[in-house]
């Protein structure tokens, strides 16, 4: 079969996501890159572009413009990579699926529930596949976990900590390059910036991770660091559907952490810890308390996650790894959607309805914060 | 000069707690035990008192009578231990205070606000010291922590992180043996378990370490394990004076976990984290993320804190250690008493006055808990 | 400039390390395949061929005939991977060198110490860039490593620990798959198995990292695992020219560990601890005894090898970056060539001349064994 | 029963050791100190006699009129523990033994191998219990290795990698103190420091848990830091009886290490990673790979060696409770020969055959080293 073709909205000359989101598809070599509009101004879309090697005439001033030449195209591109600030996410994507073009869009996915819903909205209607790209739930161990829970091993969950420290925003009067910047400005991020940033990864990681269903939560919110209007702290209380509990935790300016995404899941019958910066193993633990360490490769690893491992165990594999498992789930679907293959069960990747979670968790929190800390349904 | 006399009240033959404290003042030889009522049932009592070794007449029946016989006794006891459920502590202290006698109490000091308020009055009319037994804050590393904070290095603290997770009772239908039933029993143990246990122990050490004063807390508490009637899953979020935020978690079913009490401290200028399992090191991050790990014994341990230790770095120091020392100042300062040579900025021991924010900080979680989860003063 | 081409021997359907040349390579789209003898059967070959994409013309029987025929081209390869059996790397990469192709091969570089040499001699007579791909040098922490020591900052090395164990052969019937299969055969892997696969790595880390030449050598060397008839379990000690003495260790039978490159360079004025499945951070350590973790991507790290990162810190880079690192320079190099802008300083990746003292090593160790355990001038 | 008596031959004012192993012995109050003679100086002795609170009169100016003096007491002590340094120490444990009195002396036994010798014979004629104050050996965790190996769950041992690094005599022109002085002066140390310092605890550590007897050892002993007479880093290579083979390597200039004891050791059915700085737990490899910590008082601990823990795991122990537990063994032993209750298999400590060993193991390492690292038996 012949190989997808894919295009891009946002990654331009100062972009760190764009080029990690084409490497990640390149690794594999699952999709070609055709067609662009890497940014607001028409020079640097052309200057990416050519740096990435497309046709010229396939570089576009406006994302619209794309939507619809692609879709008129023959040889149009299979589905499109939406790598923008996140005020822009909700309109582009609409735009594609309107077009009829699968979409993958960088979490989290849009500012407001009801775009959130509408795109949902969208994607089902038009058939269309949806990836929103929690980088983190791609690494084998992560995948491994979400089986392993699945198939019952742990007993009821009953409480979860996760967290997800950085220390990078540390500095008053530092915003971290054009990467801060935008996600400090409430014009570009929304309401939020640190929440939105790593609350998101956290509630999905819990989510994919366990399974369990935010039924309402209560948020403290802070904006620390002198000079910050968004939120660089945040602690959130979260009570699931069935009983369980948790307790997620992100901050900017926890100096020592570069990206430290951590969840730790205690049932019944045992728990399991598990941290991103170190996703080459995953600690179980047993209802006796026997404390195991396994390796990305190890016999006991699920073999449906082991399934996405590159190389032997301790040659190591990252995030680029990870990214690339997203899309290959993600692909191995557009594929089958032209074959006509495809089946619901296929989809090993956070969907747009993920997307939705994320955006309803926000503006609980918001919503909690502004009351005072209250409890908030979802 | 002669060596000290104490007493103790509670420790006799099931006791866990009792012999930890003989073993840790035995360590340096910093007292003598010369009397005790170490059992509500007097022949409990004797039997400890032949094991350790006591003159018969000083095997009480009761604390009300040891506290005067002793009082009276030219070679009375210097100083009384208590080590009972938390339930008695109060009225045992207060007699032996009421005698002139000086007192070591174990954590959490009473019940009530209104008891910890009488017993610090008593002690401070009464001009005696009072150790309660956060033992924890004994170790090396966690008074270079102490020191390390208060002479700034850290900046203004922007928050903290504090947990203690357990596991041993994690198992419906399973207490824990004698430590764990008293526990989980309201009528020994008050209204809290968990809290109490753990969550009073996060408190002083965030309190000890930083110097940070609780202004308000929002506490969710739950009583998870199937027949428990008291806690056994605490957040608390905390708002200290000056604005700085934290929380706490505490719980006693995350299995994997044995005893692990860790503080993370992030301020303007750096980061400390200390665990107490692995006390003997002390992880330090400046202000530029670098990651510097401290052994007891280095250099770079705060000279104050380092003469504390036993032994040479690398020659394992622990729970005995971490307890003697709190004993170390403790009966330095009772020798300096009968000296005529005690000054305030002799104490490196938790007092009265720490015990009493230990049961006000319950109480406030207490009353967030009825009220829904509020904020509540302290 | 357009791009670079390059073309492989060897990595045919069941390979897994040509697979992950290519994959490395592609990282950074540094240059493209466009020829091929991926097997010793033309029918694998071609399959290989279309799997990659290349032209059928390209795709070709022997290596001898593509060397040729390449270097015929116009549009001819710039560069030859070889990812064959040991016993065959020498003559292939004599072929390339002798029609003025410039070369990467896997390590160990050939059989022979007469061999390497006169693969030596060849580039240099040819002015031809030869790159052996000992992958854990590219790690960013490898070439901090390098650098911090060069400038001086550990004063002279007094002794090194050095490592590789790995635990995949240790049961006895079991021949670890195809990988395995041909490094315990002597017929394709030569006189060494462990030794050649792991003890080369060893022996080139050290040597690159710390800059010491090897004077001698002690090795005891086993064949442990019933069955075996080629060493499984090696350890060799080592004098350097200047007095300083290591200890190397590699086995195929050490179970729990995986790939477990590890490092460890004493100096007079501090200390370096370096381990490959961690590879995102280094231990530093002070003459003071002061123990900093370096983190990839810290303010710390030489900004020369800090250049290498594709990824902000935290976002873990693991074995393809590695790989790609070497090939990244290797690629500049060559390109310098075809522009004229080449000078030697700018070689950041093992040359045929490492490749050489790795066989140099494998040889000293092996009299060492065969007279004794007797020391082995190199 | 009366608590058993005992006596201490060095300890006195400068000492470390003495008063470390008074503080273990006192720990679970086994024994009293009764009668010393601390120092070649009677006027330290003296002091250290008043320190400790024992009898003026049983201060003796020399240990042969103290070994006479106790052992013609009725109330004489049971046994006498000789801290001196290690020139000394066979004539003083000589004298006690001739006089019937059990001993306890720290390691290495003594200096030559017919010393060694004597004192098992001696011991044997007069039927005395004799301690070789191993401390490590006392861990918990290392006497669970010893069951769990002895017990076959390893199957047969194939390798074992062990090491002692230690850094505090890095430095030119420093020498440790006291402590450093004697060990690296010939005078007091014999012919070896760091090898009869360290050495010996890898030999032990390896002999006990494995259950291996050395057949033959090729060594390098280097003197390496300027200054040193007296070696300050050597590589063992060792062959064990049987076929297995083991390499131990011991420093005292590897900046970093405070007292980094480790043994590993590889099984044909899985693997043991044990280190003394953390020996609150031991890493248990299965045969296929599983990775599992056990820490102190988890279930999965060998019953017998769990019984010596004295506190609920996560309550950490340390240096003194390993060297109490080597007393508990002892002194049980020491009661049971009074009772006449005992019986071989009682002794749960090392003892002077293992004593022996070490002194074999020192001699065959310098036979080695000074015929240029040749292979010598035991």
């Amino acid at each position: 079969m012949k190989k997808l073709r894919y295009g891009m909205v946002g990654g331009g000359p100062e972009s760190f996501i764009g080029e990690a989101h084409r490497k990640a598809i390149q690794l594999d070599a699952l999709a070609e890159l055709t067609a662009g509009c890497f940014s607001r101004s028409f020079e640097k879309c052309r200057i990416t572009g050519d740096m990435v090697g497309i046709d010229p005439e396939r570089c576009y001033a406006s994302y619209e413009e794309m939507a619809k030449a692609e879709a008129a195209r023959e040889d149009g591109i299979d589905f499109v990579v939406v790598v923008t600030p996140n005020a822009s996410h909700y309109s582009i994507c609409k735009a594609f699926l309107e077009n009829g073009i699968h979409v993958s869009c960088d979490k989290p996915l849009c500012l407001e529930v009801e775009q959130a819903e509408e795109l949902c909205r969208l994607a089902r209607e038009k058939n269309l596949l949806f990836l929103v790209t929690y980088t983190y739930m791609g690494h084998v161990t992560a995948k491994h976990i979400r089986r392993y829970i699945a198939s019952g091993k742990l007993g009821k969950i009953r409480t979860v900590m996760a967290e997800y420290p950085q220390g990078w925003l540390a500095r008053e009067g530092e915003w971290g390059g054009k990467q801060g910047e935008w996600r400090c400005d409430p014009a570009q991020s929304g309401a939020v910036n640190c929440l939105g940033d790593l609350g998101t990864h956290v509630e999905n990681a819990v989510a994919v991770l366990t399974g369990l269903k935010i039924k309402r939560v209560l948020a403290r919110m802070d904006a620390v660091v002198p000079g910050r209007v968004l939120d660089d702290n945040d602690v959130v209380l979260v009570e699931y559907e069935g009983g369980a509990t948790g307790c997620y935790w992100t901050s900017q300016f926890a100096i020592g952490h570069d990206n430290d995404l951590r969840v730790r899941i205690y049932g019944e019958n045992g728990s399991i810890l598990w941290s991103q910066e170190t996703s080459e193993k995953v600690t179980v633990i047993s209802a006796e308390g026997i404390i195991t360490e396994l390796h990305r490769g190890n016999i006991g690893i699920e073999p449906a996650a082991a399934a996405y491992g590159r190389l032997p165990s301790g040659h190591t594999e990252g995030w680029y790894e990870a990214m690339g498992n997203l899309y290959r789930s993600f692909t191995d679907c557009v594929y089958a959607r032209k074959n006509g293959t495809f089946t619901e069960s296929m989809i090993d990747f956070p969907t747009v309805e993920d997307g939705l979670e994320g955006v309803k968790f926000i503006h609980a929190c918001l919503r909690s914060q502004a009351n005072g800390n209250t409890w908030e349904e979802l």
